[in-house]
């Protein structure tokens, strides 16, 4: 075997990456151990955990460097921004990370969705995004109430514009989808049904509100 | 030991609840076993495994409780109302499964902000209760896209609410700051600050925009 314990391998992390999704699609992901993983990438084990603390993690080390690119892209959003559109701006500033990855993503959505395990630590991961991004927005002067909800908001936000990017046209970026699911989420939330939506009635059974005129409770 | 094999003992569950939560606090979730647990409760392990697959269901035990008030809110809430407002609806309807629980289920939250296995379920019951809701949507005729986003709100302004509650004066109930957090989640989104917020201006970096008069994309 090539590669001898504590030598420095050139690319390992995308070795190994590459190494683990192929053996998934191919074996399944139970079916496929770290040391076959390692073996593919002709690398050693050790090296393997060198960088990845589990079999799992090996799907989950952008989660850094999403977490950076979203956390730059609220700090230096402009202070007159109101929270959730300096959010929004971070989770565009994420497009170019995914950029010639759609192929790659879709699988491993398919991965996460069909393993219990998985799930949970991409929900865990997205938990972390979370906090860190409340954390900005706290620091931008917004109350810790406000800054949790605006922060969960943007991971939905994420979430649903990741969804249809994955599964969307190649002539979009994910930066695409995440305004197109901002202005799903105006309409959804100020109370009349998303655009090429409703086979259900318009009516509403409250007032819409306006920005300023709710009620505080 | 009382409470043999096999006989039907009466408020198993409960006092094994009861008696789990009371060791957690005592000796720390970490330390505490199953088989404590089915002691303190006077029963025997195996009657524990009748009524939970590990020891981290025993805080999960509601959920299923939780799920159908929710979807019985979402499903007879008039055909009317606009997607969000039926799943506020189906979220209010909960209050009274928490009423008088308000210290258990603050201990409850700290427990699980303290052990991510604890974080990890939860995050998977809330994935299952979001699948839930948009199913039920669905069957109102929301289209898939909307139904997933409304479900996936739904559950944040639940969580947010759910805190908000844990923490809270005792005059109000959850249903309260259901109906609180749908208010500031409509500033949220609407692109104003939410009340009682903004040490940041309020200059807004885009149109705020009106319902029905969003762009789609």
């Amino acid at each position: 075997m090539v590669g001898c314990m504590g030598r420095w391998e050139p690319n390992a992390l995308e070795r190994l990456q590459e190494a683990a999704m192929a053996l998934f699609l191919e074996y399944g992901y139970d079916r496929t151990t770290v040391s076959e993983i390692a073996a593919r990438a002709k690398l050693t084990e050790r090296t393997f955990f060198r960088y990845f603390t589990d079999k799992r993690e090996v799907l989950f080390s952008g989660s850094e460097q999403l977490e950076k690119l979203v956390v730059d892209g609220i700090t230096t959003a402009p202070k007159s921004m109101a929270p959730l559109d300096a959010v929004v701006a971070g989770l565009e500033a994420t497009a170019p990370m995914f950029e010639q990855r759609r192929a790659h993503a879709r699988e491993r959505q398919g991965l996460i969705a069909a393993h219990t395990e998985l799930h949970e630590r991409e929900l865990i991961k997205l938990a972390r995004l979370t906090s860190a991004m409340a954390a900005c927005l706290r620091e931008r002067g917004v109350p810790q109430n406000t800054a949790n909800l605006v922060a969960e908001i943007g991971i939905v936000l994420f979430k649903s514009a990741f969804e249809r990017w994955v599964n969307g046209s190649k002539k979009h970026d994910l930066a695409h989808y995440v305004h197109a699911t901002r202005v799903d989420l105006r309409l959804v939330v100020t109370g009349s049904s998303a655009k090429s939506s409703s086979t259900t009635p318009r009516k509403r059974a409250r007032s819409p509100g306006r920005p300023g005129s709710a009620s505080t409770a």
